[in-house]
């Protein structure tokens, strides 16, 4: 398959693939490997069994079915946002964690969502068929997008389920995703967040590491838990240094397939502009937070958020600057090209996506400022922008045929948007407030105070005043009021008088605009380039190949093993007499606050004991609260994090110093019979009294 | 001369030069122009008074004596740094303004000095000699420097005065200039803050306006008031709609040498950079002054200057994202660059500056935000942080031949250098902590947590940490401690074991590494090009020319004149009552406070007394401060600041709406006389009881 050359581009130099590098598709896994390191490989059996045990939780986060009564295992950290908005000044739970006593008391998330996927099914030749005769790459691009909503919509009248064509390989292969889909999600377990974030900013992405970072969910459906057939069983004794693991989850995104022009562009361009971006927003809302008590509460989940953005951010700039590995790659993309303009008929065929990626890069030097912050995600307005933004666009898109909206407001996606739409969850002004004045003062930064879009929203006031009287005149804080508008025609829309609505429809025609250009000059021409760079390479080469992480369900392997630091030795477990050892190293300051309850029992606890561990598993954002299992597919730890190397993986994978870091399922049987009073949960994951 | 070619190059298209655009050389005036223009040229013998009447303030402002005993006029803004420095939170001269009553009232400013430009010689033979024989551009660029320190030495031991050689024309005329220089400068007088800052960000580089942006201070010498023969004389009628004035000043730096690729790498790389940058600093800031009234105070100017800076960039932007201007910029260097592969004589000698140009660029973009953070003036760590880096360089760089050092560190700046390092204005470690932790998160996200610099400096800590710790230790607050650290030597400095010089010195090695590189690949590629392409520019044009700013002193003509906004007319002064009005209509909320003063005395003063005027005078940065003189070099106003149009300055001129705002004399008599009790220094300058 077209898979194959892929992989094998990124290891011409090494030769075939050896080391434990991968994200590999369900339906593609690399048998031949697997078992020429292991010695086996899983079962389809066990593939079935581990995929449907696995969960998406949203879209930016994965976890594990631990029970046969709908008990999700994840990390606290993927579970924060449910777990936040749960709480209140006087209920904290993030503060002081959560455990339900009885089924009954288990709290009902405001907008949390599950899915499985159901099934798998290889579409690609039904994608380009939507092609034939089409040639210009933004024409392309648009017949594509057609093709892709036509399938999901059919698959969704069809089966009523979640359907998602993803594309693969930078568009060489596509795959249509079956997913059932849970939306009574309920908390059932959190610790303290001082055992989750113990070590805090300065230790994330580092090791050792002692954090608690799981919690335990339940999924419901029709008033009940809902019964599950495949859940993952939990190896009480954990796992040995050496051991080959897997992790299945749903990694975001690598761009592993860039070309070394891009790879430096964002060095150069992309990562100095974003990470800027994210120290201000953070700033912000450190200065928020020192405001009161209060403030430290509803600010805390959206600050952590954005320390780990810039802390994985500045990790891949390290990457980025490592000259060895960017070496490395040069040498690879070198090589290739060479092998490429040697084969004229190869030429013939494919051009030179190369140079086509390079020239796109001057159109996205020259718009991505703007198009950072008029459309892309990174722009961080607050809630209430993203609500009449996504009510403001819904009106219009709903006038269009599926297949030519935007992608997120298409019918298969309707669902998402709706919950987003209508969660009850609680918003708050003073800090919507405070991200709209950052995202004022970042939009007036960046387009000039005499840009049309400036000039409408802003004019001669100042960001504070105008967040202020939007936030103050808005009614979409009001859930009924947002449900209303969801139906609204376009020209209800050019009607309302709410501030907020008439403020995003002022900004949404310089944002389509940008859009509309990122898509025809930049992405179209990368996609039509990177399919064809992994044709080249099917063309020159041959073995197991893995595409990059897109958010489809991926299978990760690899060793629990230790690794080395300034040429001293990582040992591969992180003891919990570790913890208050650091603690003590440290005098007890933030962010080494040792949990009140973990305090209280110190001494009485196994010191022994592996809080967490590492592994060789390839993994990247979005793999929070995967499943780490071992050979019989048994749970032995939740994977949360990765050090400082990993921050590389989205572009250039390394397996000397790169692990990835889970919490030990031993760790997290002792927090439910020993730290905290939720023996009843241990009990019913493995069985018995444990 | 070189100079008439470049001037065209920005006129090329509307043929012979009719704006009234130019920052003049005084050596080297447009009489020709002016005569066609106005009827009249001013005459060496004015020139000269204008010439000796004007004085350099620091390195970023402008001022001019206004009477026989050594006052001057300056900006509030730019004699802020002086006053704030001298305020306290007991006595607030900021908040309250101050008036000395007689000469011993006065206030000695910590560190601020004057410099009056003696005479000007050019000397482009003497650095051309020097570079025969040498091809290589960051060759010459070495033989260039060296040269250039000899002038200075040589000139400095043979008058005793300040020397400067200043690069014009990118490198293709050199000039020296010689300044008497001042450093007992005191307070005499400042209005209330809120009657300077009426309008605040928000009417900043806007007009109408209303601003009373103006402070007196007095030269002494030898304990004494400096006795001055050449002074402005004030005409208290004032300037009349349509007449033509001249500004004197010391326009810090324009860039209308820089080619189409420059400016859109401006715009597209360099601006989003620094403008987040700033906007993060700022925010930063202003999260400070909130924590109470003393912090307010003490960061109340670095607030201005970021704010300032913050709108001023995103106004450049605005007008290089002005299709049309860029448009006309395009179409001339097109013109330019076809005459050139026309000539082929001309491009066998002089290249294609443009395409290296283009080169060097691929190397900025990619070292440009390491190079911000580590070397940059931009950096803002803070006072401490700056005098931790000069002592550590101080010392290196003395061991050094004075051609071959920093230039910074030549021995014709010195005083500068001492006179910052043994400044007695306070330090307030509060405020230094936040700098720095500012600081240091910048260089975590620019460089990555496995950056060597970031693992020395910062390493597992937080970067609230380090700087605290480095703010607690360091002795550098102190001034005998500073100044016993100015004759170490680099071994000294190395066994040093204040913390601040010991992460100066360990940052050093990359900061200066990324230096060299932006100095050998980048800088000394565009003084080669820039020369080269004023050069061509004369081989195939001819007439009046002047060279971009650089801080040297320049002169500026041009007509009181409003402009059209959006169809309506801007009329040419702001009145008093038009204060009044605006605060009315904004209910008085910040940022448009009425002074008390202004406040007390409504009702009393003459509401259709001109408070400030625009005139199209060309100007930017470090022009605040010029006298705005009438024909007969009458003082008329004192220029403070553009509208919105003229933020483009620096690389792109505009006639039609760009205009300078100057307080008018007439605003300024009526303060000193009839709002705070300063009438005996009114009486000084005009020499009888007004």
């Amino acid at each position: 398959m077209s898979s194959k050359a892929l992989a094998l581009m990124l290891t011409l130099a090494a030769g075939p693939l050896v080391a434990d590098e991968g994200m590999w598709l369900f339906n593609e896994i690399p048998r031949t490997t697997l078992e020429a390191r292991y010695g086996f490989a899983p079962t389809p059996e066990q593939l079935e069994h581990l995929r449907l045990a696995t969960v998406r939780i949203g879209r930016g986060g994965t976890g594990s079915f631990a029970s046969a009564q709908g008990l999700v295992l994840t990390n606290h950290h993927v579970g924060l946002d449910c777990i936040q908005k749960l709480s209140t000044a006087e209920r904290d739970l993030v503060a002081h964690g959560f455990v339900a006593k009885t089924h009954t008391e288990e709290l009902a998330c405001p907008d949390t969502d599950l899915s499985v996927v159901v099934s798998i099914e290889r579409v690609t030749d039904r994608i380009e068929a939507a092609l034939a005769g089409v040639s210009d790459p933004a024409a392309q691009e648009k017949a594509r997008r057609t093709a892709i909503a036509d399938l999901e919509r059919g698959c969704k009248e069809a089966t009523g389920l979640t359907c998602e064509v993803v594309r693969l390989f930078g568009g060489a292969v596509y795959d249509l995703y079956r997913l059932r889909r849970y939306t009574d999600v309920r908390l059932a377990f959190a610790p303290e967040i001082d055992a989750v974030r113990f070590g805090g900013d300065v230790d994330n992405f580092d090791y050792p590491r002692f954090s608690f970072d799981f919690a335990l969910f339940r999924v419901w459906e029709n008033g009940k838990p809902l019964a599950v057939e495949h859940h993952l069983s939990w190896q009480p004794e954990g796992v040995a240094e050496g051991e080959p693991v897997f992790a299945a989850g749903f990694p975001g995104g690598t761009q592993r397939l860039y070309t070394l022009a891009q790879m430096a562009w964002t060095r150069d361009v992309w990562l100095p502009l974003v990470m800027l971006e994210i120290v201000h927003s953070h700033d912000r809302l450190v200065a928020f937070s020192a405001r009161g008590a209060e403030q430290e509460r509803i600010a805390l989940r959206d600050l952590y958020v954005r320390a780990n953005s810039m802390k994985a951010l500045s990790g891949l700039l390290g990457g980025l600057l490592d000259a060895q590995r960017f070496h490395a790659k040069a040498e690879r993309e070198g090589r290739l090209r060479r092998e490429l303009a040697a084969r004229p008929e190869l030429v013939a065929r494919f051009g030179d996506p190369w140079a086509e990626i390079e020239r796109s890069l001057v159109v996205r030097t020259e718009i991505e400022p703007r198009y950072r912050v008029l459309e892309s995600t990174g722009r961080y307005p607050g809630r209430l922008f993203d609500i009449a933004r996504w009510l403001v666009r819904l009106a219009e898109e709903r006038t269009k045929a599926d297949g030519e909206r935007i992608p997120e407001y298409r019918e298969s996606v309707r669902p998402l948007l709706e919950q987003r739409l209508l969660s009850p969850a609680p918003i708050h002004p003073e800090l919507e407030e405070d991200h709209l004045t950052g995202y004022l003062r970042r939009l007036l930064g960046q387009l000039g105070p005499i840009h049309p879009a400036v000039l409408e929203v802003i004019g001669r006031h100042s960001p504070e005043e105008v967040a202020a009287e939007l936030v103050r005149g808005t009614h979409l804080t009001d859930v009924a009021v947002r449900k209303a508008l969801m139906g609204a025609t376009p020209a209800e829309i050019a009607a309302s008088t709410d501030p907020l609505i008439r403020f995003a429809r002022a900004l949404d025609p310089h944002a389509r605009a940008i859009r509309e250009r990122w898509q025809d000059e930049v992405d179209s021409i990368n996609v039509s380039a990177w399919a064809r760079i992994a044709q080249i390479e099917r063309a020159v080469t041959s073995g197991d190949l893995y595409p990059d992480a897109t958010g489809s369900l991926r299978l990760s392997f690899g060793k629990v093993a230790g690794y080395e630091e300034g040429g001293r030795p990582v040992a591969p477990f992180s003891p919990l007499s570790g913890l208050y050892q650091r603690a003590e190293e440290r005098g007890g300051r933030p962010p080494y606050t040792v949990a009140a309850t973990l305090s209280r029992l110190r001494g009485e606890l196994p010191g022994a004991s592996p809080v967490t561990f590492v592994a060789k598993l390839d993994s990247t954002g979005g793999n929070s609260g995967s499943p780490v299992v071992d050979r019989e597919m048994r749970l032995v730890g939740v994977l949360f994090d990765g050090n400082l190397w990993t921050l590389a993986n989205p572009m250039l994978y390394d397996e000397t110093q790169a692990r990835t870091i889970s919490v030990d399922v031993r760790a997290m049987l002792l927090a439910l019979t020993r730290i905290y009073p939720a023996a009843h949960l241990a009990e019913e994951i493995v069985g018995e009294a444990p």
